[in-house]
């Protein structure tokens, strides 16, 4: 699908959170968090992730106005009704512009990337912004040390448009895969109908984000690997013609694997864990927009976007960028 | 676009509730609950979302096994995380296909409906089913008696595939906006980073649904009217070219509104809001489902799907079926 990413924005919140800020919180140390999640430090946002999402929106959109669709690609919403998109336009100070959430947790931007290529491609839209906006800090337990301390807060987003005729720019390969038997291992089972604040049988953990890491890093390896894989064969490139991987930052290990099992230079796979931690669905585009903002990612080379969401799923879009 | 609704399936649950039943709980008579909404009686599910959007997903795959993607397009999940087009996909005992949510509350099976059909148009999928299954009664807050007694349970299907190059089936036209001005009229607060159930603040109405029924009626008729207008002038159709009018079961004000204001002969606007009530985004897809099962709607017949939504959002879809 012939698409081009024609703007890029980021809210990294100022205030920073310390491996040795949370330790006493979930008592563990701050060298046991690091050597476990490999999360150094996170930011934690003291605004709502609507006002997170319109800042990196702006910055993307840039002098070249209103888009022509919004769409929330988020982890956790701002409120159950309306949704989060509502409030974006809202605080961008829009009015009129059609808007609507995407939700598959983590893989919730790579999702609305394909989605929002082939609204381009169906000629239903022109100019999209996506925006990823999460606070995930919101929803830590402090009773499991290492989902605790993964988890941290960001924004960021994009603009999609067609690419022109003369461009090669474009999503070369898109593929995506849900296995429910992996659908309890990274749960909040509280925000819905399943674990109702009204009824008097949910808890307060039921509200908060509960994850089996080890469990989902054994799936996830093996998944992950297939579907790059597939991605190369289907797309007749070799590793060496990928420029850059950025992957959903899941954890230290995770990211890691890329390289050590996955077999692509360490220098190729972009990493944001150590700094700002797991930021669930912003995560892999917050990496995204870092390395292109930083001219690391340049015009015309190969981007692997990837990663495990819960549900379980994996998904992969493969762009030129 | 060139698709076409090959399969339908619903879940109307068995337990009926009644105006008389409802009227103590909300302190007014069954009188007034239906002179005011419309509502005589609706459907109270005993089992959760997915479990009711499995159901009316399995008869719309009929023996045709599995399909290349689930969309849930409803508008209260079964949980934050994982999405509930995970839990559908259990729930149909299958494993490995995409799945995720499009979410923008009443509205989102008329994106979704648009947002398959690019994704068949741009070749990314073949045979899309889309679920939409809401369980409003676990969010009625019995002092806003309005709202409360709109609110019913069910749950609709379609499966979506490319017509041949013979057949007329397609998605004729389709249009959608949000204007965040009407964001605050219709909410449920809770459910995600605004008003975190860890937070002190936050009350047992703010995870309750509440709507300003009468202020949205008065924005939403002009809006409507408009985008009726414009969909029959960018088809050139007339209203006589319309076969039948889908409309979202807002409330049975809302409803008459597509024949008194609207113009539409009142045979050709399909209700159910009278025994059904307002099922949130599942209201609209009940609604085609019935009237595709008992035969109203016939092949090559031109149906408008139309609605507005928490947001304040209006959507249509003008489908050749």
């Amino acid at each position: 699908m012939k698409i081009k990413i024609t703007g890029v924005g980021l809210y990294l919140p100022p205030k920073i959170e310390t491996a040795e800020d949370i330790a006493p919180k979930i008592g563990k140390s701050s060298k046991w968090i690091i050597n476990k999640c490999g999360v150094s430090e996170r930011r934690i946002s003291l605004i709502d992730v609507d006002k997170m999402g319109a800042i990196a929106g702006k910055e993307a959109l840039g002098s070249n106005g209103a888009p022509d669709l919004i769409i929330n690609a988020s982890g956790v919403p701002k409120q159950t009704i309306p949704d989060t998109s509502t409030f974006y336009q809202k605080a961008l100070g829009f009015e009129g512009i059609p808007s609507f959430s995407i939700h598959c947790t983590c893989l919730s931007f790579i999702v609305a990337f394909n989605t929002a290529s082939s609204l381009i491609t169906s000629k239903t839209y022109k100019r999209i912004l996506i925006i990823s906006s999460d606070r995930g800090t919101r929803g830590r337990n402090f009773n499991e040390p290492e989902s605790a301390s993964l988890l941290g807060d960001g924004a960021a987003a994009i603009v999609l448009e067609p690419s022109n005729i003369k461009e090669n720019n474009r999503l070369l390969y898109y593929h995506m895969n849900t296995w429910p038997s992996g659908a309890n291992l990274t749960e909040v089972r509280g925000g819905g109908t399943n674990k109702h604040p009204q009824d008097p049988n949910t808890t307060l953990s039921d509200n908060l984000f509960t994850m089996d890491g080890p469990s989902i890093y054994k799936i996830a390896r093996k998944k992950v690997y297939k579907l790059m894989m597939q991605a190369l064969k289907s797309t007749q490139l070799n590793k060496n013609d990928i420029d850059w991987v950025i992957p959903h930052q899941a954890s230290g290990k995770a990211v890691s694997a890329y390289s050590s099992i996955g077999g692509f230079s360490e220098k190729k796979v972009c990493s944001t864990i150590t700094k700002f931690g797991n930021c669930v669905a912003a995560s892999l585009p917050m990496t995204l927009v870092m390395n292109i903002k930083n001219k690391n990612i340049k015009r015309g080379q190969n981007i692997l976007l990837i990663g495990t969401g819960a549900g379980l799923s994996a998904a992969c879009a493969l762009i030129n960028y």
